[in-house]
């Protein structure tokens, strides 16, 4: 069968101007990210199967690459489904891995345990514009930590990052998903509604109040209950903060559980003095993120110069119970790494301290060991910390050197055999 | 289904101390590697399936994950064979998806292109101690470079690596496909014969030359054909460089051609004046190197302490080809990233030169604005480098300090709620 020079649909090879500033990033988040305590580590590309499609990840494990059974456990003769095919799967995100992770080894790791990931995940999404199939994800998550410490720590890492990367203005919109659902009880709704009626919410930003409005009278639910889920938002307007949830509470009474109310008043206390970056934390009531493994803290950051979303998180308790039968809080924040990368793209942003790059020309011809001599030098200059190109000299030099000029080499020395000189 | 706490089989989840270690070995390569010009690139993990079986990877073609087709193009009841299910695969190296991604950009790539690749790959063998169905591959790559000095710059920028990383007295033993070939038809084996006389040859180190001999007959090769090839062998004995290839050239005559002799020797001539770590570059004709892809020069790391190889790789000109249709020059180097780091851990290796590590505990029921006073103060130390973890106090705080000290958080600081001294 003939080769191919694409990479697989919607998978990018990556170039080396573009790979300098990914591995630039990514000494940035780690070098960030440590310095709160995270200490990294990895799982492997790979899951069980039952583990990825154990109904934790939502529309994601619709996306998964599987992986096809081997040897004699592949049987296409008595296969009756996909799923007597394949044993494993490609992750989709860091947080199942992470659970499954933890529940393996919380006996080594320190309580609670500050993880930071940095790793690829795969959804056969449909490719376009910016969302590709194979993307980096960078997670940090707190394990073990029950306090809202953990949502402060969280907060307080990832937008010191966008701050070095020198994102400014922006807001991290915060939300509980406790404060969803007793919102959704006070209006009327019924529990087993409440995911639908999120999903309607969601749109907020896109179809406005009256637009969600509409769409939830469509779909059924009786005019009283929705009009009285929209004068919450309604009353809401205009206000931040404490002064939404001093509104909410007045309007809710003991509707709205205190746990729920605190835990966001408390960590806009925390947050708010201690913040370094150009940031605001905005309590929004349509806040809703999809996965469905959330139980309380919801977040995500909000690039308002960009207008779009560069990652999220939220607290996810009942996770990693599933794998251990005893729960285990969690929090965490993933960073939409491609995102923030494509935005330094369009940017034309620059690595910072780039060290001086030296090419070395050699005639050919050259007897070896004046060759070995020349290899000599440059080896001194490297272990100095200059980048040293070592390359035969071109017929035509001219365009060569331009080449080089073009790629950062503009110190380039000659070397010709004739002459003990040059070096 | 249960979930499963263990990782996928062969496969590994990589504790914090692990990862500081791979994290600090691979900073080193890619500051090495880059000083000698390479430049990072990446290609997706996983392959069309046909550019993975086109029996360039040899053995690892029987190892391959494969990715189950999706949606539509999944046709289980048509399906009359595993080819039918499969689009994908993950890569079994990165040598092959590097000639892929040549042949994509090539026009977008200087030349000769130094390609620095560091990233998973999967081979579905038999877990054994040491050996992974995933693990780390970390090459370098020159792309466009007829010339032996692209032997002679990988040669020395993976010996510097190892000094780099404290290896001592080692050997890098080279050979050439050429001269493997060469030997073989001056001993009269027929070129159908070559492959399979190069397997037997290959286990010199384990059966001596005895053994190969006897094997070679018991295969069914002539005497006399047999004799005369471990006659060569046998000659070079105690030979080394320069001396050994003079000796070949006496024995072999005009059947030693003349470009395979001066390459080896200017390798030689080259590398070791301007080599700086503590290594032998030695000739070894019982080099063979499994993969069918190489075309000349050809070479391994051996770790005389360590008794085992660490590395190794060789020029294939003839690969990038099989994708564009003309032949590129090409030669890399793999080391054995997961090799080295299992050494380091068994040496009781530790990371040099770790930032101070702080520990702010805090009281629980403290308010919050102090809360937030506190956590100023630990973005203020981050912001100058410090590692400051923040946790909530616990009940038996003997326990919590000591586990803090074990982790390494030495310096300790405890917040009250009744004071505000303390910080």
């Amino acid at each position: 069968m003939a080769l191919t020079k694409k990479p697989v649909k919607g998978m990018k090879d990556i170039l080396p101007a573009e790979m300098a500033i990914r591995n630039y990033v990514c000494g940035l988040i780690r070098e960030t990210y440590e310095s709160f305590g995270f200490t990294q580590i990895e799982t492997p590309c790979m899951e069980h199967i039952e583990n990825l499609t154990s109904k934790q990840g939502g529309e994601n494990e619709k996306l998964i690459f599987k992986i096809l059974k081997r040897g004699e456990k592949l049987n296409l003769a008595a296969a009756a489904s996909e799923e007597d095919l394949v044993d494993g799967g490609m992750r989709y995100d860091l947080t199942v891995p992470l659970a499954r992770y933890y529940s393996n080894h919380t006996n080594e790791l320190p309580s609670p345990f500050k993880a930071l990931q940095m790793g690829n995940v795969w959804r056969a999404d449909q490719p376009q514009r910016g969302r590709f199939r194979q993307f980096m994800q960078c997670d940090i998550d707190i394990l073990g930590d029950p306090s809202n410490m953990a949502e402060c720590e969280l907060i307080l890492a990832m937008t010191t990052l966008l701050g070095k990367l020198d994102f400014k203005d922006f807001n991290i919109r915060i939300n509980d998903r406790r404060m969803l659902k007793a919102m959704a009880a006070y209006a009327g709704f019924e529990e087993k509604d409440y995911d639908s009626v999120f999903i309607i919410l969601d749109k907020m930003d896109k179809i406005g109040r009256d637009g969600v409005k509409e769409e939830l009278i469509n779909a059924g639910y009786a005019e009283e209950v929705v009009m009285r889920y929209a004068e919450l938002f309604e009353k809401l307007e205009g206000k931040a903060g404490d002064a939404a949830l001093d509104t909410l509470a007045e309007l809710m009474g003991d509707k709205l559980p205190d746990d729920c109310r605190n835990n966001l008043s408390e960590i806009f206390g925390v947050v708010n003095p201690a913040k370094t970056a150009d940031f605001e934390l905005v309590f929004d009531p349509t806040l809703v993120r999809g996965m469905s493994y959330y139980t309380g803290t919801i977040f995500e950051v909000e690039l308002k110069e960009f207008n779009s979303s560069c990652g999220g998180g939220g607290r996810y308790d009942e996770m990693i119970g599933r794998f251990t039968g005893q729960n285990t809080p969690a929090c965490g924040f993933s960073i939409g790494f491609e995102r923030i990368i494509t935005i330094l793209l369009e940017k034309g942003f620059q690595v910072p301290g780039e060290a001086g790059k030296t090419a070395f020309l050699i005639e050919k011809g050259m007897d070896m060991s004046r060759q070995g001599e020349i290899l000599k030098e440059a080896m001194s200059l490297r272990a100095a910390g200059t980048k040293v190109l070592v390359l035969k000299m071109a017929k035509n030099k001219k365009f060569q050197k331009e080449q080089l000029a073009a790629d950062g080499y503009t110190d380039i020395k000659e070397f010709y055999k004739e002459s003990l000189q040059g070096g």
